[in-house]
């Protein structure tokens, strides 16, 4: 299957063209490659050294004799994206090349804005292409659990049945999303719910969970396979952070209670979840949602796990929640639509919070420490665009 | 009270804050006068000659003694809106400066970009200058019925209370809007619930029904005062619409089986509505949603009405409908906030769409019949830059 990965550059967008070149699809990554700029922007780098794209996909051709061919651009370039489509001629596309920070978007109004016109034009441009050029191509679209935020009734998939007064109707479940990022997230899927039910594209939304892990069987092959970890206050996520803060002796930050529950799941999972997705494209006109996750936990069990798994002595540290949300609430997700599909979860063990800690602790040299306590904060609102850059880790 | 209209220089901009500075309020308007750009660029102009926005105001201040103070600038220009707050210090602003014709959004990829991106982050500009500035500003936004679609249950006002699985809770209420612009009001929703619920502004959402008529008690002062009539199939809304083709006899085009029901109101009571909701502002973190309407009508409902009370022979003629949509379905919706507050309806009557069509007669020179016929159509993807602008019309 000819499949191209918009996002191939990231933490997910990498492994993910990995694993579908080396189940034998024809696959292309598309990127901006603005996520290392981001590093710069933060002064902070991936725990793991990892290489340029072109080194990449070279030295991917010589471990497994496969090609990926990459584009490299912005997809809010209009002409970028349907050249890229023309060129490569997919069957799906893989969308994973969004902003994808919350408190990134959270720093001042700059970054609010940046965060929604980057994440929504990129999106309407390949809504407008895939219309244009091949309206049979389907567009498997990265959304987030977080768009559902934490109702007191069970998050569906998607929709939900409502019975109202007598009436009933199949409805687009209720979305109370808690950054701009992921508010850009419920616009987007606004926007494609609306593109399939006009113009009969065929989507699926992967409303995915926290991921945690780094190691994939195809990023292992060779060192200048490895995919980024993020472990900064603003780009690292919940398990990876806390093995990274293990390793390098700083407290686990938990913010608030830590009652904060997530869906979650590991990297390989990931990788499974877009493939068979793929493999099993909607039908024209059709917009569906899968909740790709396979746990929940809270950021307190969490730290309590690496904190007994770990190998040194690790301290768990209560801080002031930066964020406004819920420190605890009522958390119930289904997801039944990738399990039905063929997905063979990879539960959370012991040996696996371990292994993620072994690895936080061979890098532990590259962590700017200075990086890892929260300095967006939710609460204050910084507009002024001459303070945007230099106000963050100060 | 001190209320600053954003989109003050258009159809319904303009007589609030004629409206407002009448009834003894310290009102300012402020206006890109875009919509005047989007004229040129149909190459149409108002049924009824409209003045400059300065001159509208020496007028208004020669006529009533009141003075209305402009400020002439672009809501995405974050300078401009700090400097606008900064210097009337308003204490609600009332938001009706978008791009508010579904329509236009769905020329092609441009104009469906230009209308989200202009409402989001001028919105989203406004919630950031008055989180800075002073988060005491009740925030009038103006959304659209169009907002819900048209689901197979009631619509309530913005919160539905939903059982599902044994448990309860009160959650927004789905939506399925039916245009690029449609949608962009859902993001803006989205984004100023969130601002409401994190940095604790204070906001009514005004689902405003389609709006008729034109005259209003100051319009009617001096001719310099009128308020713009749009008649063409981009711009001009149905009942508005229907006048005009009767009077400069063109059949009415009815979309399909006429069957789309929608919510609509008076132009005097749009007025209402909106001082209304600044005399009763929301609470400090309160993000509250009114239906904005009075009656409901459907197409044909509307195109026999003219028909039937017209002077002149009308022909009805049903047209293949441009837009996807249902051309029949349930429709039903809740308004109670407004009533509550003391707002009292003029409802439809013969009078009034005869006064309608006979305001139409007097400027029916003015009327290019070319644009009267639907040009836009949403199975159409027009993405190139190029026919943009040239396409709509021809």
């Amino acid at each position: 299957m000819r499949i191209l990965v918009l996002g191939g550059d990231g933490y997910l967008g990498w492994p993910t063209a990995l694993h579908l070149s080396q189940r034998g699809h024809e696959v292309g990554v598309a990127d901006s490659l603005v996520r290392r700029h981001y590093d710069d922007e933060m002064g902070v780098s991936s725990l793991v050294p990892i290489r340029q794209l072109q080194r990449r996909v070279s030295t991917w051709k010589e471990v497994s004799g496969h090609t990926i061919q990459p584009f490299i651009g912005d997809l809010t370039n209009y002409a970028f994206v349907t050249e890229t489509l023309r060129s490569f001629e997919p069957e799906a596309v893989v969308h994973f090349a969004e902003q994808r920070s919350a408190p990134y978007s959270m720093i001042d109004r700059d970054h609010a804005v940046y965060t929604q016109v980057n994440n929504v034009v990129g999106t309407l441009n390949m809504l407008y292409a895939i219309a244009e050029l091949d309206p049979s191509i389907h567009l498997v679209k990265l959304g987030t659990m977080g768009e559902y935020g934490s109702p007191n009734i069970e998050i569906e998939e998607g929709f939900i049945e409502i019975t109202h007064k007598g009436r009933t109707d199949l409805l687009p479940f209720p979305k109370q999303p808690n950054s701009f990022y992921h508010l850009s997230k419920v616009h987007d899927s606004h926007n494609i719910m609306f593109a399939c039910r006009t113009w009969g594209l065929r989507s699926t939304d992967l409303n995915q969970g926290i991921v945690y892990g780094q190691q994939t069987p195809e990023t292992v092959l060779h060192p200048d396979l490895a995919t980024r970890v993020d472990y900064d206050a603003v780009f690292g996520t919940v398990l990876n952070r806390f093995a990274v803060q293990a390793a390098v002796g700083y407290p686990l930050t938990v913010y608030g209670k830590g009652g904060q529950t997530r869906a979650m799941l590991e990297i390989r999972d990931t990788l499974a979840c877009v493939e068979l997705a793929c493999l099993n494209p909607a039908e024209a006109g059709e917009f569906r949602v899968f909740n790709q996750f396979t746990e929940s936990f809270s950021v307190r069990q969490l730290a309590e796990w690496v904190q007994r798994v770990a190998p040194m002595d690790v301290k768990i540290e209560s801080i002031p929640d930066p964020r406004v949300e819920k420190e605890e609430h009522y958390y119930q997700a289904v997801t039944t639509r990738l399990p039905e599909l063929g997905l063979k979860p990879h539960l959370l063990g012991d040996d696996f919070v371990r292994s993620l800690v072994e690895l936080a602790v061979r890098h532990k040299d590259r962590v700017n420490v200075e990086a890892i306590r929260p300095t967006v904060n939710w609460r204050v609102t910084r507009s002024e665009v001459s303070v945007a850059g230099g106000s963050v880790g100060e």
